[in-house]
């Protein structure tokens, strides 16, 4: 494999020197880009697009043609494992994942086994191993999975749900239930990333989409004790080059330095954290990853450009920030405005390395 | 009017000493109680309800029948406000709150004026009255009202959004447009519920529901400045008597400090909070009302006794805590639950005292 042309994002992640802050978005690959839905009509939906492994990658490149970002994510979806588990993936037009299997009985739990991602997963590292071909050394591919709690909130839910109260009834009535399911999720979070690191992916991310739903204690025995089981059993080096982790969630704030403790090099931030009080907490122990609102991408130019620059400040000197958004691309930003925010960060992010 | 018999919230959150923790709940008067279904019904709608004082209150009433409750909180919604505004609130079954006319045009939002509560508002007061009246001295009665920005939000978005894409997108285009939406907000929250204070409400409580999607800025700058507003403009003392006011930010954990500084009485918390950590945030600066998570009603007695405890456990010794949710109760509770919940609480809590 060669040797990356711009390793700026995973030197930023190790803390170590860059020239400037590197820059990628949460669902950069998606909706608000044209070409994207394209692609997605020739698939037929997106879930055709995700088991794809041509079309996976077209969609993966795409953001990369039109915008200076510093690297690729994988395209795909968290609830992938769930699918390959059995529980049956699906989209309705319009409305959010849903499931058409959820586990609603203790046996469906009993019965629930890790899937072997080279057999049930292939079609991801697939498009890992596609995207790092097309990619040739350019910039650094990023692999993820959804944190084992998130998971269980849609194996349990059967979908997202507003208030998640099948999913925190069991974690009250039945926790031995819940930490069964969990247990798997963890081992099969695992097996996943690490044979994505294998097929190519130079950095994976953990994304903890709806560990924020929880109470402070049930948070840490029910999402973090997971996640770090995951963080713990990830290949730390690939191809001889560290592969850094980077751990995401929504909701978090409040739990920085717990979620630091667990042994990622990164942590992503969700826009209502204020970066600068971040780093203040935990910067000397990893590297930080957001956290721009993304509403403020459907703002004018130069309202992108002042509050990027806030960010860039908040942050202040010196390397360990991944510039990202604080949660996922709307599908209602206007492309351009995104060429507005990479030019910024890229203009105004060198005086500060 | 009559002293009242059981002073415990009032004390509790003047930081005062009480023989056990006070407790009453976010929207104990609602959809898990057969009885309130029964008037909703008779009234036509959940409007015509808030809209008819009798029947307002009975409904207030109902949930102190059935529990050992320290405290009313009259029956109404935070949306009166833009409906005496002029904005058309309605219901849509099976949804929840819309505008039919929400600010679209910059004239509109010119033209917005405060409401005069004793005209626009005069159904919410005689509701205050009536169930000062009824109580007769039993417990206190909280009043409320929504948070300039959340309303706001609703104004702007004419509902409730998922993205709140719409005020967002306001907030960094326009913000002189959003100010001025909020400053009229924050001094139609005022005379509102100072009006309620003179109508007969004992301790006033100020629900920023949405304030936690904004970024650690925008949040200071749009939301807690006009809060900071509200609760410098309200009356400190009515009949001779303190009157406490309250502040709950759903998803504001991250900044209990900056909220406990605007001059409130006690701050509500949601049930991500560690409370036992926000206490020795803030606990020596305002009294802390919180923060089960809804979810635990849910699960059967033993779970929900042992999460009560819990709570009581963190909070710890001394006087300063009123017992309650994290936000506003399940219409999937079972009544018995709510039951199980407060003997939890009066059984627990006196040897905290």
């Amino acid at each position: 494999m060669p040797k990356l042309k711009n390793d700026t994002l995973i030197r930023a992640l190790l803390r170590e020197p860059t020239p400037y802050t590197p820059i990628w978005l949460m669902r950069q690959a998606g909706r608000y880009l044209p070409e994207y839905n394209q692609t997605r009509a020739r698939a037929g939906n997106f879930l055709a697009l995700c088991k794809n492994p041509a079309l996976a990658t077209e969609v993966t490149l795409q953001p990369l043609a039109r915008y200076a970002l510093d690297a690729a994510i994988v395209f795909s979806d968290i609830l992938t494992i769930p699918d390959a588990m059995g529980l049956g993936l699906y989209f309705a037009e319009g409305e959010g994942p849903k499931f058409e299997r959820p586990l609603r009985e203790e046996w469906e739990i009993r019965d629930l086994s890790v899937p072997d991602p080279e057999y049930h997963l292939a079609y991801v590292l697939d498009t890992v191993r596609q995207v790092r071909r097309a990619l040739a050394g350019s910039v650094p591919l990023i692999g993820f999975a959804g944190s084992p709690f998130t998971l269980a909130c849609y194996m349990v839910e059967g979908q997202s749900g507003s208030d998640f109260a099948t999913v925190k009834k069991m974690l009250y009535e039945r926790p031995d239930l819940l930490h069964h399911i969990l247990s798997i999720n963890a081992t099969a979070v695992t097996a996943y990333l690490n044979a994505q690191i294998e097929a190519g992916a130079q950095t994976v991310m953990v994304f903890d989409t709806w560990g924020g739903v929880l109470s402070h204690a049930a948070f840490h025995q029910f999402s973090l004790a997971y996640t770090a089981r995951v963080i713990a059993g990830l290949k730390r080096e690939h191809e001889g080059a560290r592969v850094p982790s980077i751990v995401f969630t929504k909701g978090g704030g409040a739990w920085l330095e717990s979620i630091a403790a667990i042994g990622c090099d990164a942590l992503g931030l969700d826009w209502t954290v204020d970066i600068g009080t971040a780093r203040a907490r935990i910067g000397a122990r990893v590297a930080l990853q957001g956290n721009l609102d993304p509403a403020v991408l459907l703002a004018p130019p130069q309202a992108i450009q002042r509050e990027a620059g806030a960010i860039l400040e908040r942050y202040g000197h010196g390397s360990g920030h991944v510039f990202n958004l604080g949660h996922g691309i709307s599908q209602h930003t206007p492309p351009e405005h995104v060429s507005a925010l990479i030019e910024a960060v890229r203009g105004l992010s060198g005086s500060y390395h």
